[in-house]
């Protein structure tokens, strides 16, 4: 898609990789970086193992624009996120002298002892950025075009607000979709000449459940484009496709 | 963790990796797999595009005992998960005589023309081990150690009873949890070293929302392993560093 921007997910967690949390994050970030016209192009989910998060970092962040990862900053054992990144990049994971005061100085007002687990949320790598956010005490941080951000969806949202001001945008991705009780095969042949019609345009057809609760039709076409004009053809093109197969079809 | 064997996930679908829809796959294929005593290690959300998933099954199938794939196996342009599966173990894709003959069956009865489109449907690598299911008149199949399976929930979950029987099985993975009222940077220490001394458990922390759903606790403690005694005995030692520190703690 002309002047995008890619970006890579990265998922950290055991939890995540074993069914016991269903991840809620992805979405969001791929939701809000269309907008600023950044398209996530590839997520890894991975285990909370060092070698793992360095090969995974590294990979990415040569690959695409930007990378998010997620989870893997709080003060347990299995909390292992900076160390990783600071391998990944090859510098040291350092104490962050006004994190330390700001969480010390919250924890006080708390009369919560600020243990030397919990000290470890105060270490990001070396010449790391810190984002503040309004909400949360524990920052995340960009270190070159990788932003770092908590697992615990409400401050991972908002680290993400703090996040966006910090990136270079492409042109915004606008969304559009056609409904129809049509057969997936029945239409494909004249949805990929369409397709093929408009290469800027992004056409996925996604067959519905007889249960989902997305949609009371068999079959969700979404059209994804930088082009509002185009991405209204294109959708007229599809709607008139199901309707001449004597289709019902709504644009969306 | 002895005697497990491992997996990995991959997710293909532009739809993922754009939000526009959430995955609901991973953590049944997961929690199914964790019964027969295999352990999903990674899991990558990839697009439609061929490269990609020649890449990512060609990494994987190396690295894991099991590499399970969903979505890209209807009739429509974005569905190549076939033709990508076969171009990354060298071979062609190959028209399934059997399955043609199901499906058309399957379309005869209602009427529909089974397009070219539709008959696309019916192929799979050469040599695939095809595996049927009660329900699905589109199977999904097994090549060497990948198995390749439907994105629609319902679909993915009946062909995934029919890939078990298929596997390899390790010692069934069991879960417990404790939750607890209790600040992570409070109790990291004692749980450090209640995982050191218990190398083949592995333990989760995983602090809740104040929405949370799942747990009216400030922490759940997901305490993994295959000896349900050690399970047990974990679960008593975080439980009781709990209330040592006077925390309310309870165990699920």
């Amino acid at each position: 898609m002309k002047n995008t921007l890619s970006a890579a997910v990265i998922l950290i967690g055991n939890e995540l990789l074993s069914g016991s949390i269903e991840d809620r994050n992805l979405a969001h970030i791929a939701k809000t970086l269309e907008v600023k016209g950044i398209r996530v192009r590839e997520t890894r989910i991975i285990p909370d193992i060092e070698s793992e998060i360095v090969a995974a970092v590294n990979t990415l962040r040569a690959k695409y624009d930007y990378v998010f990862t997620t989870g893997g900053i709080g003060p347990t054992h299995d909390d292992i996120t900076s160390d990783s990144i600071a391998a990944a990049f090859g510098i040291p994971n350092v104490l962050q002298q006004d994190v330390f005061d700001i969480i010390k100085g919250y924890l006080d007002n708390k009369n919560i002892e600020f243990t030397a687990a919990a000290q470890r949320m105060a270490y990001a790598p070396e010449g790391a950025e810190i984002i503040k956010t309004e909400h949360s005490i524990v920052p995340g941080y960009r270190i070159d075009n990788v932003f770092v951000m908590a697992g615990v969806p409400r401050i991972m949202r908002q680290m993400l607000e703090g996040v966006i001001a910090h990136l270079k945008t492409g042109v915004t991705i606008h969304n559009a979709a056609v409904h129809a009780n049509v057969g997936e095969g029945e239409i494909a042949a004249a949805l990929e000449l369409i397709q093929n019609a408009h290469p800027d345009i992004d056409i996925g057809s996604y067959p519905q459940d007889t249960d989902s609760v997305i949609s009371q039709y068999r079959v969700i076409f979404v059209v994804k484009g930088t082009d509002l004009t185009e991405i209204d053809t294109t959708c007229n093109e599809i709607l008139a496709a199901c309707q001449t197969g004597r289709y019902e079809a709504i644009k969306i």
